[in-house]
């Protein structure tokens, strides 16, 4: 397996998520944090429950100050570099749950920008374009409207760029050449970008015109802009946000996370049932060469992508789940019947999901933030 | 002497114009493109004459298009570090003179992105007020509200933003480095900005649909931004910018470029008389030590800042400017007469420019662009 990478642009080889953790200067979320959250929220959303969430900076200090009545807001964000997919959903759903729970305000960057800037061959109007596609699939997840804001980056750059160049003029290429591994044939948007992504950090803060503290729940490949912006904030006078972080969801291969750089192995929210059902067939279950030895011996769970794919996303029942794995243990669930499941079960929330993203179209105009 | 060092952001040394020009690969403005420019406007402008405005990239080329009925648009700027001193107004002024004579359009960029983000202890919003106030000055010079935009970058980064990005995504650190002299402590703002300073060679063409020749008038030391984005300008499907680069006006010490950060030598276009009094009174003239002496061996035009504060600004009848310097050769005027004369002068002129400047509060609408 090839070394571990991990940068907001990329991500190879197999993740071991404890040193990422330690490398990246993060704390567990542990059982005394997850009790915390519990007196609040009344129940744990299912992520936190199975540690896919499973990192945080300053969690302790956010409950602190909500529980002194300093609410928090939520931001959290999309590069717009394709379609929506899966594992894109898993910190917006857990972000929602967030919002439901604590009746909070969600900032929501979408940063085409950052997708054009980064990627070869991609243009400023793929990337906008797919910023809309993509807010399509936000609106879809049913974030309360009053209380959600979304923007594009160049939709939205009169009010975000003066606050960008306050946060440049405290990164030196040094930090950003040490945390990002650019180099000097990195282009200078790319250099500058970091400083756009740090701003819905304390924009609300701005706005009200007193500082409220910000909750990120994100992807944990996304840390690097945060831990360079909390050294920044307290240079301009705001707090340092709190940040949750999620594991990457696999994909249908096997290891690695959903990527879009692998279509076959990755679920798209706009896939039609057929394409669905082809890329299920071919997913990865590490099951046994033969029916006679899968019964015999059994599978692991651990590494089945569909059994992962239950467990990120679509068996949030715990004890449903515990029984879709045993199966998977026991040798009872062959390959075909497991596939054909989660294909109905996916088909099933596709068709749902794709309804309330045509409905987002006439929705748009009351989440998006224009200048 | 100190080595010469030019860049956008510092000038020391004895400027050596023609090495400059050589550096930095400009053509020199010659006495068939003079010639050329003469068929067009009827006179030349005494800033050409006197071959201040002495050096070119394009020029030609541009004349060819105007000729062709291809005409073109100017443009130039201002970093709003202060308040606007005489020497600011030089390519000011030469630029209305092309806009009068050529009826073109007139985009007028004011940087306090650029100033923030180059000046230690700066803040956003003292480079932005500067820059109200700078904006005062150039529609005091009486620009044709018609045809003039003048606009400050934070105010108007919705529109210029997602263009800058598309400049940048063709600008490698390597470059700027070389360029501008960057090192890895340079902050990441600084290091975008060039981006946002060739915004403005393009926009009229983006927002007219159709590709319009551009003309920037400039301080020579501004040139390195365009050497850049006439690198990046094709790659975009725009033409390169024609420049046309000008000498710097001299202060009221001996030698050197006028600079605020020697506000004793520099006068403001809000001074008041006694102010102006007092500065001249101290000025360097290179005069003999006693009027004896003077009159005996006379002094040097070339380096008494008064004459050249005639030869740049306050006299242009070449007729009336040669009997100046003849009297400073020969010792018939002496350093009080000679420093009397242009006190008068420099009053009457900044007490109707004040006037127009207070005037022009209420115009700032008609010429201000904001997003």
């Amino acid at each position: 397996m090839a070394e571990m990478k991990v940068t907001p642009w990329e991500v190879t080889g197999e993740v071991d998520y404890d040193k990422l953790r330690r490398d990246f200067g993060l704390d567990r979320i542990d059982q005394p944090l997850l009790d915390r959250m519990k007196k609040h929220t009344g129940e744990l959303h299912y992520l936190l429950r199975r540690g896919i969430f499973y990192a945080h900076r300053d969690l302790g200090w956010l409950l602190d100050e909500y529980e002194k009545g300093n609410k928090f807001f939520l931001y959290t964000g999309r590069g717009p570099s394709g379609n929506t997919h899966l594992g894109h959903l898993i910190p917006w759903t857990f972000t929602k749950w967030l919002q439901d729970k604590f009746k909070t305000e969600l900032w929501f960057q979408i940063t085409d920008d950052e997708k054009f800037l980064f990627k070869d061959g991609m243009s400023l109007e793929d990337s906008h374009s797919y910023a809309i596609e993509n807010a399509l699939d936000i609106i879809a997840l049913g974030f309360d409207p009053k209380r959600t804001k979304i923007f594009i980056d160049t939709d939205y750059s009169k009010t975000m760029y003066p606050h960008a160049v306050r946060v440049a003029k405290h990164i030196t290429f040094s930090t950003a050449k040490a945390v990002f591994g650019f180099t000097n044939e990195t282009n200078i948007g790319s250099i500058f970008y970091t400083s756009m992504q740090a701003v819905p950090a304390f924009l609300p803060s701005v706005l009200a015109k007193r500082n409220i503290p910000c909750l990120i729940p994100l992807a944990v490949d996304q840390d690097p802009h945060f831990r360079v912006a909390r050294d920044v904030m307290p240079k301009l006078g705001y707090y340092k946000p709190a940040i949750m972080h999620s594991k990457f969801m696999p994909g249908l291969g096997p290891g690695g996370k959903m990527s879009a750089s692998d279509p076959n192995s990755t679920i798209y929210t706009t896939d039609t049932p057929d394409v669905v059902k082809a890329k299920i067939q071919r997913a990865f279950t590490g099951q046994q060469p033969t029916r006679e030895l899968q019964k015999k011996l059994g599978g692991n769970p651990d590494i089945c992508s569909i059994c992962q794919f239950y467990r990120f996303f679509f068996e949030q029942d715990d004890k449903k789940l515990e029984k879709i794995f045993e199966s998977e243990r026991d040798g009872s669930l062959l390959a075909g019947e497991h596939k054909a499941d989660l294909t109905e079960r996916a088909n099933k929330f596709l068709a749902e999901h794709q309804k309330k993203r045509e409905k987002a179209r006439s929705q748009l105009d009351k989440f998006l933030l224009r200048d």
